[in-house]
């Protein structure tokens, strides 16, 4: 089986780009990517493109060979639509094409394009990556969903909003520096407490914004890297997916994502490691709420005891495992089908010591992505180590 | 490499069904291909699954975990969207992990819904397809499309309208009996010169309609057949996929498609066969010049001579070689995201000798399979073969 490397990464700012369509975005992204890697265009064979909402936001769907022209390939294209999971389902096609011999090298990543629709269509695109009929119609948003969930892991644990008001307050200052993030304003807690509220007790800070951005990757064999004397850093050594009812109403429980506990397990097996081994991590925080339950679901924290993990500086970027140093969804933002790949990129460049943060996890030699749709009806982890 | 069988296969009518939901018509379709397999549910390791218009005909995108749920299965699930070819492609990729042995039993199926839409908002949604920013938003529809492509294909070689009306009369008398088909009129090349004009030179009876309906296929490595002593007498022996550019304006030809050509090729290679080896096939005649189109991409006519196929009786079911004889998407119906799977649903049963249309390829062996998306930006091609 072949191993399978990151020869290249790219992403373009995350935040409004009025101005700018998809493909362009998309466009700057891979040929970052193309760049990054120094991989020839020519040699790229398919690319794995994840989107969420590009049929109302532009519309535009069918995107697999838009795309593919936008980053001046002629080559298979292919939309992967998981929601907010979309390119990280793709990442992990990708590796599993490469792994089984398929491919030697593919591009793979997504790309959103949100803020040139009013708030309230934004709203109901988004509303669409839940169960429509029995929920979203009724008017189950994404915030009022994470409400009930954040409200339920309340009632279980005794946990309140002050300490999920620490997770944005975290996620802020790792933006800070970040180039590519759209908020890169410290916030303090009162900050996030004194908020206007969305869908109680998730208030705008517990909220990840609406964003606009696209992400790429170039992924190599092992024995392609070698041949073409590329110098990769990082190799994709884990991955697994999970899957949840749609409905949040058909669920056991409100408090444990159990597709990210699978598609964890199956990630760590795959790695041959565990959650100890894990250095630094990207975690799907499109809701503070999110953050708390990843981090259980992860194997980081036990449940009921993940809610404590920013507020005790444990997941800080000076803590034991830093989450998030990107910004995360939160404040590096949430361009829905860039965000799983893009959740690489900035690993890839954690890792490799080429970004920002990087001075906060300078002996870091495995990252962990945790890349979920809805209210983690669809859910994909990845592992990630330096190439020794 | 494991080889891939096909073990059982399932479909709803293909129609109106303003009374059923998307996940009605994708239970139905998937309970039928899994109870046609007898195959446990518990075996079942992955749903690829194939949508395109959700979003704007039912507020529902992440389509994937609610047609597991609608199938009675807690597994990873993806939707593949790639127009047209969403369904084919989705195949494509089920075959892929079956070879590589990632995974001995797939479900793989498609669905759309369309026709709960006014014809205006399914026409916008159907533009999506096409490149939204150069060509769908200045009114290129798709029958103006393949009008464009049907003039040019005129212009080059000399065929008329009338050429092209022996391929609806075709296919129509192929759905007479289609107890599946969405239309089972049978009608002449008077009917089809005389009916409405679409988009000049694209009349009513040249395009496929508008239509709601979902497909499945159980695939299984053959080691899980044998173990589990199915009785699989058609297997997936070659599979393909093409690209072109999304915008017609970047294509330098409009009568050829090769992405077609490129899927074709690949296919054929694969099974160890060329086009003069193929008994019967399923092409996407969304548009009467589409299968024109089809027929030469796939190398059983030169180009510039595959219009006389239908007209001359080469194609009918009575022919040497019969295209369509489920009635085709002219007839049977097109409900965009189920018809790449359908084609192989059908032809399936045709080589099995449980079609209504099994008498009229009762020596078939080889069977092959074209899904297009848009103007054929993107193209899957699959070969069968009847298992010896």
């Amino acid at each position: 089986m072949e191993d399978v490397h990151i020869a290249g990464v790219g992403m373009t700012e995350f935040g409004r780009h009025p101005d700018r369509t998809g493909r362009e975005l998309f466009g700057e992204a891979a040929h970052k990517a193309l760049v990054d890697a120094n991989v020839p265009r020519d040699d790229i064979e398919a690319l794995l493109y994840g989107n969420f909402m590009g049929g109302f936001a532009e519309g535009q769907n069918h995107q697999g060979p838009l795309m593919a022209d936008a980053a001046g390939l002629t080559v298979p294209a292919t939309r992967y639509e998981s929601a907010c999971a979309s390119s990280g389902i793709a990442v992990r096609e990708a590796v599993k094409k490469v792994r089984s011999g398929e491919a030697d090298v593919l591009l793979v990543g997504g790309m959103e394009r949100m803020t040139n629709n009013p708030t309230s269509v934004v709203t109901e695109a988004l509303a669409t990556a839940g169960d429509d009929l029995y929920e979203s119609r009724v008017g189950l948003t994404f915030p009022g969903a994470y409400a009930l969930m954040a409200d339920a892991y309340f009632d279980a644990y005794g946990a309140e909003r002050a300490d999920l008001a620490h997770i944005a307050v975290k996620n802020h200052a790792n933006a800070v520096e970040n180039e590519l993030a759209q908020y890169r304003n410290a916030i303090d807690v009162d900050d996030v407490l004194e908020a206007p509220m969305v869908a109680d007790p998730v208030g705008l800070y517990d909220a990840s914004p609406i964003t606009d951005g696209a992400s790429a990757l170039v992924v190599v064999s092992e024995s392609y890297a070698e041949a073409n004397d590329l110098q990769t850093e990082v190799a994709i050594t884990g991955t697994g997916q999970g899957a949840d009812s749609l409905s949040l109403q058909s669920r056991e429980s409100l408090i444990r994502t159990p597709a990210a506990e699978q598609a964890a397990e199956e990630a760590y097996e795959d790695a041959g490691i565990g959650p100890d081994d894990i250095d630094v991590a990207e975690v799907h925080d499109c809701f503070t709420i999110a953050e708390v339950l990843a981090l259980e679901s992860l194997g980081f924290y036990e449940p009921g005891t993940g809610y404590a993990a920013a507020r005790d500086g444990e997941t800080t970027r000076d803590g034991e495992l830093p989450v998030n140093l990107s910004g995360g969804l939160k404040a590096k933002g949430h361009p829905v089908g860039a965000t799983g790949a893009a959740q690489l990129v900035e690993l890839t460049k954690l890792l490799r010591g080429d970004h920002v943060n990087s001075d906060a996890v300078t002996d870091a030699e495995t990252a962990l992505t945790h890349n979920a749709g809805a209210t983690v009806a669809s859910a994909v982890v990845h592992v990630l180590e330096v190439v020794q």
